[in-house]
């Protein structure tokens, strides 16, 4: 376990960050002032970070990136860290308090907010997208999104529980017990899914992915079959080895352009979708399928707020989450990291500022 | 009312139907052995039939047809009539029985047949698409499809039945009670779909159609809004209707290319599309939008069997279904009925066999 | 439409409310300090409060009240007004804002209330049972609390929004599209959930009560047969009603004794029990019957925070709210208004403070 | 594997079977006409039955027996056995299938039948209590409710899928994935309960009964705790276990008159109880707590037709079923197993015809 025991007495005047400062491709380390600390919000000192998918679309400033970011920009959102300081009007949290900050953070007063669907608020702010990330030593957020953890998780654990989160709601929308599931996705989110959908009492789960490496993995966290779909079909491997039926439940986690279509074919009728992979452009879908088959395509994005963190806290004696953690470096080096990562050679890579 | 009330003392030798011959565009009244009657099956001399998108799908000779449809094909599946003979090993079905078939022929014995969802059976026959339709005399159906009509119920309202069930199927999937609802498509079975919303509890419907004719029946059904699509973007005006949020729930019922689309932009985030009418190809789709929105899109097709033939008996009180009937013509004159329905002049066009 | 228009300078320093004092049946109009406004909380003006079944329990001082309540206590909890002054903290509501609290105040941080539970909050105060309530002029809630009325709403009728709120819980939870629903209970929310049935789809609607008068007003709101349980057997009638079969859907709404077991045998094989009413005391139950006729027992209680409000909100337009509004007197004129609950001659009595 | 590999030429002309004949308790060893074969049926010669609560019941000729059972009357629903022959009108069986038939035997026709709920028809007859049970060499079925089995399963296995699958349908109806669940009943149902629980997602499993050689059965099949309920009270355990909140779930499997009293103090407001143990007499409940807490208490009987069997098929590579497998006897020496279960000795005793 990686603990902090000591808080230092005051926020620094600088603080280093991962930033992009300019409208092209990459990032810099910079230096940064300090959040500040309004109102209602808390400040963190990050302990530990990680790359996620997102990251490297900004990065990579691909068309999503352009149209939404506005620079300069500090990178990430996964993260664990200590409370340093409390704003006024902060309640409930404390200086030294073990916590991961919900990345979503909601109005509470629309609509949305107010029937149970703040992970979709129509004000939404998301961390390291809409306002400054984690990839830095200090991290301002309102109290309201602060979770706090376990003692006992390690930050390089703690700060997985947000793609964690992202698996645990996909399965749990899924409802997988007793059912026969394909997990279409090799990256984090889909790895982990074969384990949540493992330990939520799936009858059979296929991972279909393009890294043989990371398929491997897939197995060790609970996947009964694995399928390299740079060699083998997925939809046939999978309506032959289900009676040709089709499976019950796909989980499109890839985002591949491919992978939406696949699960349309792989489905049962009268099956059930959820599409979490974000595609990079529209998609062509026989759509007729949809209604002839009788399928249930649902989105998921985010977690539930606070109840997909409960049930994390509770599958995680199920699921061997560290599987996932391939990489790890100080924030100061990372450039490499996300080398690798962009390279497909790392899965989650965790980053230690002031380390 | 109209009833019959003498039946003839045998099948007559010949019987008058109307069947596509050719691999071509129309269909012809032909004369036709009367359907043989097998273990298990009822024969129905049809008292009246009606005409369905389907019907003109396959009288097009379109590519679905193409590649569905097996020469020479009687027509129809929409029908009301009443039971002639009885085959060996039928047993709750007797002659004289005043019934209307479900049109989607089950085995009874698959996996979804098994877990509830007959309507969606493996093994599928359906009426007047693989096996011989009801523009036609007489019908043999198996018992277990058999559904027995309200003698309260005239013939020409009963053969509506069916359609009228593809809307309750469609509403009740949809959950309306205290939401908003928008209906794209002014066909039949859309604009039914406007007072089974209206009964089931809805808060608010819109219908959005394309012509003036269609959309006053919607008005009259329970739709509080109507939108002339070729004159108005309904998206802009269900959003500015709305408050910018959106509609709670988005029924597609109207197969047109650009209306799935228009769905994804009108349901709120958190919001339920049901997609009931067929594209005539693959749509280009903002998948990424289902994710971001977290949107439920549900294929729905048919009708739960028999459920939904008894929530469709209970709404009847409260929807009155007869606006839709716009023509009638005896079996002979089918088509000047086809003709109406091609250049939409009509909406549902009830044919009498025998008359 | 009732609306004031100004707002006093300040608080008075003295302020009229009805209490209960002493431990015995009773309670007084008594002279009180005006609320103390914390942060985060708001000074309310209370415009119309109304009498609940809890004021009656309180002020008849039964065992549960007895148990539960600690003296002095304001009563009342029903209520609509205005904002006249907000304390620290406070950010989305201002003075003058028109006005009903949530009755049920929520701590917002555990377990429950963090995955949409928070009508069942672990450390809920309730108004008028945990802290001072709404017989007075003027009230103290957290801001977290505070809807805003539709300003076309006149007070007499948004105070009433509460116990409607209640009635729409119930029927939300009952799913009653297409269903037969029996309602037992003729007070305030009973009635109005026959109203709330009409609305969100039921098939038909029975209510169960014992006065006429009261069973009139269900048949206005919208229930297609009442039974009055003082001559007729409500069991036998709708068993013999519905083929022998039971109701879909039964609420129990009137904390009778009897009440319980009565919907067990009415409902059907399969059917859901909406239990709302609380009985004065430990019930006799043959729960073989849940197990043999697999029946859903629902509790319910309150309203969703805020989805109920919203849903309430969308259902005015349909359910004449204000048929249940029997009696209004000024504050100082309580009393009289009590006796009449107490004899059952009022359904609903709106009390106006300062008035 | 114990499988049968001949079939006699004919039905024997007199079959051995255990029967009820006289209204007292006890039950005998009894020659029999072999069942005759109508139309639709087919014939089983039994390879092993099994002992359950229901058939003890009957021996007991306790209140429910002497109300519900017509002599004489052969004892015994669960079963796995051979197609020896088949009526006429029999499509899909034929003489060699290895099957075990579903032992409520539904009418396929009246409202519940039609609408998905057949397992709690209105016409329905259960096997050893309204017609001819398994306790005998031959057992006559209707086609409808035959299920084939694996043929890798043994008998002794096979004839526990009926009580395997009540626990399939009590697990899978109370959605247990990432949920805090206990169960009260340490019966053969209870024990499966625990080890369906686990594969199906529980988040933490305890069982609470009487007898330590069952409790530490349930520990081998999945339960995280037990709690001997003779020395210690389950109330306050699993509520100090969970911080006070109580539990997510409560399956009450025992019939115990305590039971369901007690599930009401365990489970959490908000949570699901799921009542299968049949109490012997009306029970006295605190029915408000099921309305203070919002508690969902749902029935569970029997199995679904034929969802459950599918889902029970998917489990058993992940529950041992045969560790509630404690006693086989020939079926001459039935009585030696019924002493025993009457005893509480054993929990599932398995009776071998013919042997």
């Amino acid at each position: 376990m990686h603990r902090l025991d000591t808080f230092p007495e005051r926020v620094e005047n600088i603080v280093q960050a991962v930033a992009k400062t300019r409208p092209e491709p990459g990032a810099a380390l910079v230096e940064w002032d300090p959040p500040s600390v309004g109102p209602g919000e808390v400040l963190i000192r990050v302990a530990a970070a990680s790359i996620c998918g997102t990251d490297v679309h900004i990065y990579s400033w691909d068309n999503w990136a352009q149209s939404r970011i506005k620079l300069p920009q500090i990178l990430g959102h996964e993260h664990a860290g200590y409370v340093e300081t409390v704003g006024p009007e902060v309640h409930h949290v404390q200086p030294g308090d073990y916590v991961t900050a919900e990345t979503h953070i909601y109005c509470g007063r629309c609509y949305l907010c107010q029937t149970g669907n703040a992970h979709i608020c129509r004000h939404m702010e998301i961390l390291g997208v809409d306002r400054d990330g984690t990839f830095a030593e200090y991290l301002a957020v309102p109290e309201s999104v602060v979770w706090k953890n376990d003692p006992q998780l390690a930050p390089r654990v703690a700060t997985v529980m947000e793609p964690f989160g992202n698996a645990v709601h996909v399965v749990m929308k899924a409802e997988v017990p007793a059912k026969t599931v394909v997990i279409i996705g090799d990256g984090p989110t889909g790895l982990l899914a074969a384990g949540v959908a493992r330990a939520a009492g799936a009858a059979a789960v296929w991972t279909v992915g393009l890294l043989d490496y990371r398929l491997q993995i897939a197995s060790q966290l609970g996947a009964d079959s694995i399928v390299n779909a740079s060699g083998e079909d997925p939809v046939s491997t999978v309506k032959r080895q289900t009676d040709g039926l089709g499976a019950d439940v796909v989980l499109e986690m890839s985002g591949a352009d491919v992978a939406l279509p696949q699960a349309l074919e792989i489905v049962r009728p009268g099956g059930r979708i959820i599409a979490f992979g974000i595609p990079s452009r529209p998609l062509t879908l026989n759509t007729s399928d949809v209604v002839f088959k009788e399928v249930e395509l649902l989105g998921a994005v985010g977690r539930r707020i606070f109840a997909t963190w409960h049930h994390s806290q509770r599958f995680l004696s199920q699921v061997d989450v560290e599987r996932v953690i391939t990489d790890e470096f100080p924030l100061s080096r990372w450039q490499e990291g996300m080398d690798k990562v962009l390279r497909r050679e790392a899965i989650k890579v965790v980053l230690y500022p002031g380390a």
